[in-house]
């Protein structure tokens, strides 16, 4: 596979969560690399909630591995 | 998207346990960007007592990486 | 919502899973506010094992967060 | 609730095992204390390898938790 | 129960991994002690990809502790 | 079974996250040594999308393991 990740670094909290993002649909693509099925699966589980909440728990758990990679962006912060 | 994370800091512990919300629906809402599919699968779920406990377990994953990141609250303890 | 949450500091362990047992009602009560809904959804699941477990599950994780916060309780050790 | 839990420590990682059981069953019994229901819900899922599975996932987290409390017992360790 | 956990500490990696693997067997064998209704159940189940996955979950979270206890063997690299 | 983990570090996050992958691969593997038995399971659910998350969680929480026993990668930082 191509390069796809070469740092776990990100400037803000919101690139750290877009990366968990990646992240997540990496671990679907490396299981199962026919783009097709994906889509076909994708397409049926949609708008299903409860997928939608198993995907956005792989992601929250994607986010902790950034976040603690990042310090939690403590010296980015600007609030 | 826009802006919608810039910082992991809270004042209170609740403010930090709201926030773990608002990642969790963010974990939601990029994986199923169109509101109206997403509505429609809320309004059937809603009321779904295991729909509920995993959206709560989303939370509990994001509260984790909130609490590490302001620290667990511990200087600003008013107890 | 009125304030619920100023610290995550228990005096003992046994406090600590309770607040995490709060932690997790939180979580659902957050998702679906409407309690009617919620305490239908109770009567059906209550009994369930499996629906059981999930909520423990829920339980586990915000017990991790709340026993960091407290250092574990290791200097309230009474054992 | 009568106190069940007074400290994370054991001298065992075995013992820190049989806790995180503990653990595990009290955040069953604080969502339904209705014993009867509990033992009904046990009897028709005991024996269902999936409900198992989910069980034997709430033990790895508690244990988690009560590993750290304990250092891994790193200083008790006697091989 | 007999002992069978003295300590989390483990040679190499993979040995930490199988110690995962028996936590989680354990994890399942404290829940459900009769052996002749586990054997039923993996028989049904043993074959079952989403099973599998979960199972395979639980060893994740084990792995975790193990590694951890372990100082993930970095003094014992050998790459 | 052969040697196949001598070490938990890697060079770059990308490898840190295959090694990840097949941490969940041999997870699978050792509760299910059949390969026929799991070929055929896999043909089952390769394109369930509900199935592919699930795997995903798994890759989630190996690559927390992996990247914290590689300190995240952050002094092979290349951005």
């Amino acid at each position: 596979m191509e390069d796809w990740l070469n740092t776990l670094k990100t400037e803000t909290p919101q690139q750290g969560f877009e990366l968990a993002i990646k992240l997540a649909r990496m671990g679907v693509k490396y299981t199962q690399p026919d783009m097709e099925v994906l889509k076909a699966g994708r397409e049926e589980y949609g708008g299903n909630a409860e997928f939608l909440i198993y995907a956005s728990q792989v992601v929250a758990i994607h986010f902790q591995t950034v976040a603690k990679a990042n310090n939690f962006w403590r010296n980015a912060d600007n609030d």
